[in-house]
């Protein structure tokens, strides 16, 4: 007797410059059983990358054919040039075949998942202190002060969303933050919900005793 | 900058059997900051008993004011004779000043404090399977054939309430089914929910940065 096997899908979210990046990398490589998800995009392939693994490459007909067709989980458009998204029939694949599917998004994307597919769980990763999260922010030195204050600003809005999740996790130390999340993903397999068939097996197997 | 300090109600319910009382006093004795909730009853105190501690003791007359003034999260007669109830009064007090609660109780009541209690984290303990149910209440050897088999059909109909519940662990290993507790204890401690303070607390931080 086995609880249900579909996957989860676990949304890991919050505001630019928390470490999204690292606490889903460092998932990813603590368990195994973890898949990232695969983002569609029109952008093209870069030398090395495949399709299907790195990226599902789209025209940008076909992307929007796919947005008509409801066929995205999320999706966006970066800095106005190329499309993101998440196939949602992807997605829906890969948690029938059992695999748990992480999904490392932005905000807004977050939202769109969690109305799509109310059944995801949707992690908030909050930084321990604003003024944290600006340090983090100027030291990736990758963007000029008035950029740095766009996305401050940016998360201050973003923390306000933090209301919509299902778990909110501090991003403080790294390996605490990875525990907590992994903390999340045994017990949601736990969900009641989750072990009808095995409650109805257990009611069924009964009759044989 | 805290969580929010309430501490949590923890219902573990099951079927008899299924090995409850185990799974809480292993619950206790690996983490201090539990506390077992203390129920009110009307049944005399034994030798060494403590009021408060051991038990509520309460008169007929009291335990009835009680129930007309819906001050409990859930009572029942035991055997016809006795009342036994769990005061809400005393759960809140105890969540308001920060303790996690944990109710060991049986299904019945389980669903009362669900529904007095929605916030309440209701985990039922199921058996591995119906057969290995069977041979603990054998096992048992405080009952006869009969009881045994009135039992066990009361486990089957109790099974069905499962799906009430927001979490199901299985109780085949001992060790195994507390530490799938202690995760879901862990886990509702990061409820969004839990953390709306923190989330304004970050906002209104951010002004003096």
């Amino acid at each position: 007797m086995q609880r249900t096997k579909k996957g989860l899908i676990i949304v890991l979210s919050g505001p630019s410059g928390v470490g999204k990046g690292e606490v889903c990398k460092a998932l990813l490589r603590r368990n195994p059983g973890l898949k990232l998800s695969v983002s569609a995009t029109t952008r093209a392939p870069r030398p090395g990358e495949v399709d299907g693994v790195s990226y599902f490459f789209k025209s940008g007909d076909e992307f929007k054919r796919m947005i008509a067709n409801n066929e995205f989980l999320e999706y966006s458009a970066v800095y106005g040039c190329n499309y993101y998204g998440t196939p949602g029939a992807y997605v829906d694949q890969e948690c029938e075949a059992g695999h748990d599917i992480l999904l490392e998004i932005d905000v807004h994307g977050a939202n769109q998942v969690k109305k799509a597919c109310p059944s995801a769980i949707a992690v908030f990763l909050a930084p321990p202190s604003m003024s944290a999260l600006k340090s983090r922010l100027m030291n990736r030195g990758t963007e000029d002060a008035e950029a740095v204050e766009r996305r401050f600003s940016e998360a201050l809005l973003e923390l306000q969303q933090a209301k919509l999740y299902d778990y909110l996790v501090i991003n403080d130390v790294l390996d605490k933050a990875v525990n907590a999340v992994e903390h999340i993903i045994y017990a949601e397999r736990m969900r009641a919900e989750r072990w009808y068939n095995f409650v109805d097996e257990l009611q069924g197997g009964s009759k044989k005793l």
